[in-house]
């Protein structure tokens, strides 16, 4: 089964656009074991759609075309898919029905130009939009059968997910379902995670479910791609495999399928009725801003502070602390506030918090460099005391960043969950 | 004049990269007057190369090929670009002696495979590479010219810079130089900049300046774009156009060409010898990191902090002025410290900087949607003062984030700059 893709606009032929779409509809043929053979990206011109859609009907099984089904004079997907195909177009009134509808729900009159919108070739297939007003539809050009998406990423992601992929699964005649499982980890490079792996596949019936990695630094993803006849003969198929997923990756498994690090961390912390404060310093804001950002993380996370060294943080959560517990500091020595544990301390006692992550890295000194480098000191505060995780990673300064803001909230989900926090991770040099 | 560009890799098409060398590649030609037709994504596939090869050969009269330039097994260009051209592959000993003296100035032996790098096809023309070891060529394929280019983006937007675009442009015919001037700048829309621009091109000789638009919320760029026989021509004709721009953009001008705003801001402060504290409530940190990740940062943004409201905020630089201050503070009252000039000067006393910048959100409530919005308090404290931008601004919960942020840096720069802060913009909401 050959599969093509052909993306229209000028926006994304110019460069104005990166093409995030071909990615998405490329990555969920892959997974679904139906990789794509060839790509074509042309603008908003009817001779450069016609040549391309041409071409394709004579090479592919499949197509998917992506964009040009908008109100405007400017989408020209379905004229001149009834042009390929040799039909003309007519008002599709269901669709119609349907576009008057969504407007009048918004308390809106439909524009007349969004009538274009329910102009289909006649014989096409429709492809149902939820959550928009351009309608997706399906016909045979040349050899091939062609699918047509909007370019809105929401609405095209939804209708490839649910429209295109079962459809062009039953005609590659070798699966009616598909189902991808993934797991996202931080700590296992790709390599160990194989070898750690090997032989899962074959807890399933042979050739049911494929194994497959995606590295995206500082996390792994590990896929699991299965095809057959039903969702349910699927996930009894996967269950054998994905516990021993599971067993083999064990505490390095952070999150599974949409879950994110920082949304797990969050919902425990919720959870259990916990808040937190965090402070940093070479990764300057960024391991508060994930949670931050996060819907309900206000609730959580009451505050951040972030400083550009070690001595300005400890300043920072000790300047405050001087006041609010003076007796306490006098009782310290001066340098150990700038410990790790320390400023945790310090700073879970000023912002009133359960618990407090601060999380400090001593890079090293000069240019940036592929052999960049930097020590990594985590620290933990509850009311019963500090835990901490030292670390040292290289790979460049953003690397260093990347990996040093990972590893806190990975520190801070594993202690949470009872695991140790100090596993020795593949990314980390260990003192020679 | 035609031109396609060739996309190779199975990173590429199997969409676990997504493609940002073909949108650079596009913009670069598309600011040179010499847009894109036709782009074509295929992977490390010998059948699938000389098929896109012939076809772009048949089509256009220059094509850019990136990638397959590398020294591994499944780097196919030179051998498939060779057999589409019908002449064999030569050892191009020249360049094998640059690759061998890279190896040698890093203390590394070159590995064997290294040297398939320099076998290029009989009658090719080496394009330069002065970053790496990939050896770019150009080469007669069809009726069109094609210019092969490496996958590693370094690599590639040099070598397309100074290497392909000349010759391309060369073959147009039409020009033998471009220049592109790039201003940057938030508060104006695109429809505004367009009224307030008309006729700017005028300045010119006909058709030798092309004025541009490109809108990256919360930022506009307008480019001039040039095309003539030399660069110290073009210069002259920039001049009088660039003059204008920046007198009718005036103020909104934040920073040109490959500057930033954050860039222009850090430098402004580190010229000063000055030191900054940053407090931030909706926007959670996104402002100081800007500032932060800067080369040089650390100096200037000595610390910042961020919670998730006013109140939280007003307490996170309270507690901390509580101690530190405290006669101060028994003579405020305690209201005061949650306006946004309260908080900036707490934070700026507290922090023992020169300024600080506070930046409260108040978001509306409910669900995230198109209308969401917020009203924006930004507060700038000085030694001599507080100056404070009241605003409100529209667009849903991200896009209330990135203006809110963008509107306190910039308020900052006009304040450094001794302009009006309270300027209107055409993104807020005023009372009505």
């Amino acid at each position: 089964m050959r599969v093509e893709v052909i993306c229209t606009g000028d926006e994304v032929l110019s460069g104005a656009t990166v093409n995030t779409n071909f990615s998405f509809i490329s990555r969920q043929l892959y997974d679904a074991g139906l990789p794509v053979h060839w790509e074509t990206t042309v603008g908003d011109d009817r001779e450069s759609l016609l040549e391309a859609f041409r071409l394709a009907g004579t090479r592919a099984d499949a197509v998917i075309v992506n964009g040009g089904l908008g109100p405007t004079v400017d989408d020209l997907s379905q004229e001149t898919a009834a042009q390929a195909a040799g039909v003309g177009l007519a008002l599709d009134d269901a669709w119609l029905a349907r576009m008057e509808n969504h407007f009048r729900l918004r308390s809106r009159i439909m524009p007349p130009n969004n009538r274009k919108q329910a102009m289909l070739p006649v014989g096409a297939e429709v492809l149902d939009n939820p959550v928009g007003t351009a309608c997706g539809f399906a016909i045979d050009i040349g050899r091939a059968r062609f699918f047509f998406t909007p370019g809105v990423p929401r609405e095209m992601r939804r209708m490839i997910d649910e429209q295109v992929l079962p459809r062009i699964l039953a005609r590659s005649g070798t699966a009616q379902a598909v189902l991808l499982k993934r797991f996202h980890s931080f700590g296992i490079g790709e390599s160990r995670a194989d070898v750690l792996l090997a032989g899962v596949e074959a807890l399933a019936p042979e050739g049911s479910v494929k194994l497959g990695f995606r590295a995206h630094y500082p996390q792994l993803e590990t896929k699991l791609a299965l095809r057959g006849a039903s969702q349910a003969e699927l996930r009894e198929r996967l269950a054998p495999v994905a516990a021993a997923v599971r067993e083999r990756l064990g505490n390095f498994i952070l999150a599974e399928d949409e879950q994110t690090l920082e949304g797990m961390l969050l919902a425990t912390l919720h959870k259990a009725g916990l808040t937190l404060a965090i402070a940093e310093d070479y990764t300057s804001g960024r391991v508060a801003t994930r949670l931050a950002v996060l819907e309900g993380g206000g609730a959580v996370l009451r505050r951040s502070v972030a400083a550009p060294d070690r001595a300005a943080l400890a300043a920072a959560v000790d300047a405050a602390r001087t006041g609010s517990t003076r007796a306490a500091r006098d009782a310290d020595s001066a340098d150990t506030d700038a410990t790790g544990a320390g400023i945790a301390s310090a700073l879970r006692q000023l912002a009133g918090t359960d618990l407090a992550l601060a999380i400090m890295v001593e890079p090293d000194s000069g240019a940036d460099r592929t052999d960049f480098g930097g020590h990594v000191e985590i620290a933990i505060a509850r009311e019963t005391g500090v835990v901490i995780r030292r670390s040292r990673l290289v790979g460049g300064r953003e690397w260093l960043r990347l990996g040093a803001a990972e590893m806190a909230l990975d520190a801070l989900r594993r202690h949470l969950g009872g695991l140790p926090i100090d596993e020795r991770i593949d990314f980390e040099k260990l003192p020679e």
